[in-house]
């Protein structure tokens, strides 16, 4: 068990993880009320992850591997909360690492940045790349992209890179 | 991942549990609504288990072992659904295993009895200890006594038992 203490970006250019090897990841979602229960394929590794509910930056997270057919099973089977895949690149900025999301199929367009900290005053850098901080902004968290599978209107998505 | 086919009765005489060594339990539901997602101490390790929906007396079930120190948070903190405790003995019979569990607190009172098969139309031995069988009866299901954290009404609990 782990406190995940995570911020989120938009990212306003994407060219930043142009010549970077990402990880294809596919996830649903088996349940989303009080507790959130995913589960990941990243690359050919599964992952069951449960994570409580977001207190600010701060959330409880149980995150275990898992066989890589039972969590095809589970994504392809028991995922009634929704579902998404993205590719996940790893950014390196001032001994920080981003995590950066391109997603793919109804989401395509959508390019976010999470980086997750040691304590929630730590300031990370914030390179030119980053677009508006959405940590707070409930539409962009996994679960509810997963749901909605669709981009939060062009308007609303503009106004929070702008 | 597995194939749980599970059949459940009452146990009308409780004494068949005399005298053998059982194992404490206590577990939790995280999520309960099409998927059920239950976290289990059973003596002093930790489960994580999904199960899906009975179809007859079968379901998908994905088990995992995971840090007691894990469970012990999940269960105190993260099973909105409920939560009971219960002690199981398993008592053999013709070469099958019957898992005899004993209920606490304020389902004290309730044993029931579950047998697990290889395949549906296995005949278990129907000894005389053994009540009536509870397998479609919803109200006996681990995850709703969990949420009511109630007995079935002493007259249906006679009915199913006569």
């Amino acid at each position: 068990m782990a406190t995940e203490i995570e911020r989120k970006f938009l990212v306003a250019d994407a060219s930043v993880v142009q010549g970077l090897s990402g990880v294809r990841m596919g996830q649903g979602y088996i349940a989303d009320n009080g507790m959130w229960v995913r589960v990941r394929i990243a690359g050919d590794t599964g992952w069951l992850t449960l994570k409580g509910p977001s207190k600010g930056m701060s959330r409880a997270e149980f995150e275990y591997q898992i066989p890589l057919e039972d969590a095809q099973v589970l994504l392809a089977e028991h995922c009634a909360h929704g579902s998404l895949c993205k590719v996940r690149y790893i950014v390196p900025v001032d001994g920080f690492d981003f995590e950066v999301d391109v997603f793919e199929g109804p989401l395509a367009g959508l390019v976010t940045a999470e980086i997750e900290l040691d304590t929630e005053d730590v300031q990370p850098p914030h390179p030119a790349w980053l677009g508006a901080e959405v940590t707070q902004d409930l539409r962009y968290s996994n679960s509810q992209l997963a749901k909605t599978r669709a981009l939060p209107s062009p308007a609303l998505l503009a106004d929070a890179a702008g």
